[in-house]
């Protein structure tokens, strides 16, 4: 066959079906049906006023779940690494002192970004699985001066939640940084109050904690960031996600800048309705709830937390991996035997962690038990110390 | 109402129902149903084995369609203008020269794009509503001497095709220039042989001709085009669209980058399936036949098409306003007599022309009947002088 023929060649394909996973791995998380309903709605065109009333929706339920009263709440047009680079894109410009901690995975994404925005990089040090010190954090702050703080309130990589987030943002504006906080792991999952904790920016994934497929993902700043944002000297370098241009589509003018992924937001206007119903508090609560019987559970069979009980992400539990375990070999396992997805460790903890997520729609008794139970399996064919009987006891009672 | 307690109310919405339109405007296009069916499949992981089979039929349908062998042919995380960031940005390098277009809207964005990226930018003249005249471009090329030449294949703001493509690409390979090409609006639905025609670098949106929701955007690059991208001293100003990083996820070592929007590859893969299924000659063929209905309909009532002949994109008609009528309130009655969507103008062209797409799945009989029906109706109810019956004859004649 000549290239030429190979080309002009329609490929075959079949219908798509894909398999039917459980999804308890560091996302996406299981979608629920009314979100996957709501995305086989016919379009209407991004400038319709139809539409125009969706985005308002979109953005006073973002508003609700992020704890904050800011205008400048919207769903970008990308995944959580789209509304990442917007936040940081934009906030930092060339020349800047960006603080960023390096515990995690995270956080050195964080500074690659800032980088390519023109900024200059300076670390808060501290081991990956560990939270933030605020002591460091204020140490780091009268060293650098920064003029942007980046912290992660959840790290997926490590399975570590930063608590007491005030005195860090307290300790940023102190120095007069502006603080961008990465909640892609905790927005709708764990407890985050963006105005009483005085973060500045913040994003997130939609297909974490809300549980939404990927594609349309949160950002929010305050008025102060945004009269940053505005008051540039030159443009931000990417186009596309210049807050500036956005701004005459998600504000007020409604005028043209990019055509809007019309299904995703039609997603997330769903996906943060079940938030609503359900009140943010509780949904804490039952991830809370679900992630504590999980760890029950993993602890019970013989397992270990890897992160220390005061900063353990209730979204995402990184458990130690047994000596003489292959990681890899038993997420292929529980895939296999049990239509499961959790995941291995990513960088420095590669090898060493799994990472097991309770996220969203996710976060269910039926999941918890299959996580346990497949996990557990798995260990145990692998020739591991495991007590999965235990393992499931504890999460029946914890679920009592 | 206290602030505070505003935050923490959750917000009453009611049940997703968006008006049932008809997408005659410059994009979005109708969806296929079986498009929407399968947005609604539940998720895979980014990472899932199942999910790496999906991608390579993705990127094997988009090589069909594009008309190329190009290795390097992904769909884009973001909507069209990610995929064109993607490309311009990658592409083009700090003090590279970029040749570009002034005869539309969108040639002005592929300026601003590389201004950001770090381009040193010069026009190739030509009035908006015009093609581009090789021999212009030629003496634009031995003038400038740039490293990389834009052009728009199918200008959306104007209604203009770019006759004559490999006079282009020619000219711009003897000044050992790369050509990008944008092809939102002609992907699918318009002659496009990206091998055959020379075109190193094309990007195009899903929801013009290929009638898929927008949100995951084609873009292919010839191994050489990859060279100079891999080839870059320093990283493109996105981390996001860092082809030089999307490499590993898309290419043969699958590791993680950021998380592809899932439904949105389920979406194209299934409006790339229906592509192949009808076979991508048949369908440029089909988009002539109802393009050129649509023509008959509107010059039938006695308007007058925007480009020449020779010129005339069929998936995007420009018609121009007659005059004393408002071209607003005309797309305003349209949509909420017959709940039909077009579009009135852009930039240089507002309140000029109206734009109405024949794209895709929106490509029917049905459909270009409902459009010259209404745009009649409503011109005529404000008073302009057109025969709504001449039209719809004309209609009737050119479908037979």
């Amino acid at each position: 066959m000549t290239p030429d023929a190979e080309r002009t060649e329609a490929p075959s394909t079949t219908e798509l079906s894909p398999p039917n996973r459980t999804l308890m791995g560091p996302g996406p998380s299981d979608v629920h049906p009314r979100v996957l309903r709501a995305m086989s709605t016919p379009l209407v065109g991004h400038l319709d006023p139809a539409f125009i009333d969706l985005m308002d929706e979109v953005q006073e339920l973002l508003r609700y779940t992020f704890g904050t009263d800011n205008r400048w709440t919207i769903p970008v047009s990308g995944t959580g690494s789209a509304a990442m680079e917007a936040a940081i894109g934009n906030v930092v410009r060339p020349g800047d002192t960006v603080l960023v901690p390096t515990n995690g995975y995270f956080g050195g994404r964080m500074a690659e970004m800032a980088r390519r925005a023109g900024g200059a990089v300076e670390t808060v040090d501290a081991p990956w699985g560990e939270a933030l010190d605020p002591d460091t954090v204020a140490d780091a702050l009268a060293e650098h001066d920064p003029d942007v703080f980046g912290f992660v309130h959840a790290e997926t990589s490590t399975g570590v939640l930063q608590p007491e987030v005030p005195a860090l943002t307290e300790a940023a504006h102190d120095h007069d940084a502006l603080v961008i906080a990465d909640t892609v792991t905790s927005l709708g999952g764990v407890e985050l109050r963006v105005d009483e904790w005085g973060i500045d920016v913040a994003y997130a994934g939609p297909q974490k904690c809300l549980s939404c497929p990927p594609g349309a993902s949160p950002l929010t700043l305050s008025d102060e960031a945004m009269d940053r944002v505005l008051a540039r000297d030159e443009p931000p370098r990417s186009w596309y996600l210049d807050l500036s241009l956005l701004e005459g589509y998600w504000g007020d003018e409604r005028s043209y800048h990019h055509t809007a992924p019309i299904t995703n937001v039609y997603a997330i206007r769903e996906a943060l309705r079940l938030v609503a119903e359900e009140g943010i508090e509780a949904r804490w609560e039952r991830h809370e709830r679900l992630s504590g019987a999980l760890q029950a559970g993993v602890e019970g069979m013989g397992l270990e937390m890897n992160a220390a009980p005061a900063a353990r992400l209730p979204s995402l539990n990184a458990v130690v991996v047994p000596d003489g375990v292959d990681d890899g070999e038993i997420c292929d396992a529980v895939l296999e035997r049990y239509d499961l997805e959790i995941a291995g460790g990513l960088g420095d903890l590669a090898g060493d962690v799994f990472r097991i997520g309770c996220m969203g729609y996710s976060a269910r008794p039926e999941n918890v038990v299959l996580t346990v139970t497949a996990l557990g399996d798995a260990l145990e064919s692998a020739g591991a110390d495991v007590d999965v009987e235990a393992g499931l006891e504890a999460v029946r009672t914890a679920l009592r």
